[in-house]
């Protein structure tokens, strides 16, 4: 499993990925699932991947390699619109269903990938967040819901519910997918440190801030002590009730 | 969907349920899920079930009406034990499933449901809780981990996780499965008001509070609202990162 989370707030993007991979609880890794892409001062665009570790792999090759599509062949580095962008993982995600669906509809695996696709391309003014399905279709982030989620998202849901809002400071959006992904990690064993959090500042056409977060962080142990502590107050200072019989 | 949690603690049982009942989003109804077998100063026992309607009502019909074995007929008002009462529940799953399973199969529904059973029988000196899987089969909660949820559990488990504890307080636990359950309500539709609560204090025999919990009940309401508040405020007095680069 995997927990990935972008907002898409007024100043840009936060997007925030685990690292684990398993098939099976005996068979654990660390993969990456934030790919990035970029040209300085041009374009910079962000790739989070949840499902099928093979399928996330090969649309990556293929965004990476190119698709070619009237007689041009097409990257997420040529791509002239983020919406294009959107559109071109999509086909990739198609691409690979073409080649490997029935196969592993033949050994009773789902195809299943899911991918949070962020950034900004020089000339458009803002950055955008989209969710691509498995089915290549695909749906952006907008201020009225200004956070999108793949894989194992309800534990830390609640959250977000409750606090994101589109004018949410970037770093007030660090601490909430922080927590969010805190809320996952504790309840579920398939989602794994380290993690990798992404700040992109809308205009700026390269990340403000990127970093791999272990189990060692000083800032995350601290917010992690924080919140539950501050859960646990929070709940003591609430009244009983005084509701009989 | 249903989202039913129970709190086995030193002091007793807390159980909470939702009412929502629904056969796609435009069929929605209000049925109670917890259901309740008692003999005043003798026995108390509730059951909370999540999963297909017809299934859980058949199971509790069955309780009610008797299962016959050696030669004897058997209700969760004549079971000597808590332990019994879930081998008996277990065993109305299975009598279910052979009356029903194979229609449902050829129809493609799944046999669903679950069931969290908690109460106390004279002499015992305990209460007990316990969660009776589809196949008839059970667990029971244990100071370890003190609560069991069944249906959609996943948004409310997080401060679950966080702060019960065996010795937790009756009515503190109250406080959290009302936050659990709110947790819930925001994030999944079919999982709706009123709620059903009920408070089992340890030797008592007879339930200590039962409540039907409306949308209109002040305290729940405030319980919302702080909760929410405490949430927000508590994200905003963390400290941002200092990260660079």
């Amino acid at each position: 499993m995997t927990y990935c989370v972008g907002l898409s707030l007024v100043d840009g993007l936060v997007l925030l990925s685990d690292t684990r991979t398993n098939a099976g609880v005996d068979n654990i890794s660390i993969f990456s699932k934030m790919h990035i892409f970029q040209i300085p001062d041009e374009r910079f665009i962000a790739l989070l991947t949840a499902g099928n570790l093979a399928i996330a792999q090969a649309v990556v090759n293929l965004l990476h390699e190119g698709i070619d599509s009237d007689e041009r062949v097409e990257t997420l580095y040529s791509v002239p619109t983020m919406f294009r962008a959107a559109q071109l993982v999509g086909e990739a995600v198609r691409r690979v269903y073409r080649v490997d669906g029935e196969a592993m509809q033949a050994q009773n695996v789902t195809f299943d990938v899911s991918i949070l696709l962020g950034g900004e391309i020089k000339g458009r003014k803002r950055a955008r967040l989209f969710q691509i399905y498995s089915a290549g279709n695909f749906i952006e982030a907008t201020p009225d819901t200004p956070f999108l989620q793949i894989g194992e998202h309800k534990y830390g849901k609640p959250i977000l519910d409750r606090v994101v809002q589109y004018d949410t400071d970037l770093y007030d959006g660090v601490k909430l997918v922080l927590v969010s992904m805190d809320s996952t990690l504790r309840s579920n064993l398939t989602v794994g440190m380290p993690i990798d959090l992404l700040v992109y500042r809308r205009g700026a056409l390269v990340p403000e801030l990127r970093r791999r977060i272990t189990e060692e962080d000083e800032y995350f142990r601290a917010i992690r002590e924080r919140w539950s502590e501050a859960l646990r107050e929070t709940y003591r200072a609430m009244p009983r009730p005084n509701w009989t019989g």
